[in-house]
């Protein structure tokens, strides 16, 4: 049982909606994710972003589909961890949960 | 349910209100937030500051109204950090506050 | 209720008192502050220095009086720390207190 | 009794799996372990990762054999982390796991 | 009440005592003291350290004056750090110590 | 009665076996120690490596010869530690452990 | 009461002992100590290397006289850290001890 917990996205946005809405936006499509949202440069029309989700496992088709949705771009997924649970220690886990 | 942890702001203000009493204002407008005000340049007339926020959840426009009636402009938002709750998770959070 | 409890002091001093003088008489004004007095820059009849207070609420008019006394001059305030506490939050925190 | 916990290779691979594929495969053929997986170049056809691996004991064929099946190149093995345990102090642990 | 707990010197001395005979007779004078000894230049006939003290409250007559008694020069003081407790803060602290 | 708890050595080997293999092989000549193994250069036929040995009393000796008969040389031993018990201390430590 | 708890060495030693060997040489001669032994620089016949020694009380005069028998020359005594107890304080921490 495999889960996502952490993505780093290099994105290319417009200025609006600007990084509060678009980091609000975004984290109502993906509920349990934590975003981090960092303006890496600026340019006349657009602006390049650095975006961190953690979760407990990320749904990362919804986090592409809201990025999308606001006209960016995701140019690389720069990092992700994933961890791979033992099926008879995900199952306990799942329960504690 | 969405909530803002976490903002950095890169803000140019007069040099009057001075930076003790620009933050102290700034927190009388937002009850519940933490803020560090940071000098980044002097210039003759102006200087550039950076504005970290932090609080379970942050009232935005409370805190760039408080900043503009001291007349101070946001250039940017350089970070933002969200948190999205499950619904579950985030009516037990709740009732825990 | 806002509470003053970091600024970061840069100070135009001359070398008498000296920095332990300075920084005790400094204290003596603001019971229940902690002072750190760094110096920075020496020259022929000057010195800057850089000061930290903190303290649970700074008062900063006792700080600002206290250098001007000694005939130090505030060049700037470099940074600065405030936290707003909601009113049923700071009543319950001042009665801890 | 010897157990490889942590490994750090080199891998060059096409775009295509993309990161959270190729990471999140890699991760369903090797139950227990941990994987970060970061992007260090990209060139027009191929990328350079490196993808650090922590487990309790790290099934190393594996992993390489799971990186050779989505087309990548382990380049080099840059760090390795083994433990041995001493007979007795293995089994308790063994047993306590 | 206003307690000095720590001060950093900057010394020029000659090298003999050397490093230890001087750091061991400076503590000898001031019970209570914590010393860290740093040779940070050294010349034909002298050398600079930084000295920094640390204690519950530096008694820095007595370190002053053991200093100069093993030949040394004090060049600066470079740093102090200083708590003024509130008066009954500071009786309850006493009696605790 | 002293104990050796780290050492950092310089080795050149050559390709093979490769860098888990090595550490592996040399793990199971050294019960209850700890090896971190990096590559820092990869020449031609050669690699130079540093390799970190951990444990409670390091038998340096079958670090060497297990090193030795691998092909690998030891450059140098860059780093050293080891704690000296007092008699009393050890024996205690000892029934302890 | 003064104890002496750290001292960093400057010493030129020949290449033999090697590192190891005089690393635990060092220690026998100093019950109680732990050592740190890095190699700075290598040239033909010498090597320059750092010693650190921490203990509760450091027998300076041992760690001297086995560095000058195992042909080692202490070129400086770089830092040291002492501790002066108030002697109250330190009959009951011998005590403890």
């Amino acid at each position: 049982m495999v889960k996502v917990q952490r993505i780093v996205l290099d994105v290319l946005k417009l200025h609006s909606p600007n990084g509060l809405e678009f980091s609000t936006q975004l984290a109502e499509k993906c509920p349990g994710c934590w975003f981090n949202f960092k303006v890496m440069e600026v340019d006349e029309k657009t602006e390049t972003v650095i975006i961190v989700v953690e979760s407990e496992d990320i749904p990362y088709e919804d986090v592409a589909n809201a990025i999308t949705a606001m006209s960016g771009t995701i140019h690389s997924i720069d990092e992700v961890e994933v961890i791979s649970f033992d099926d008879v220690e995900s199952v306990s886990a799942a329960t504690d949960v």
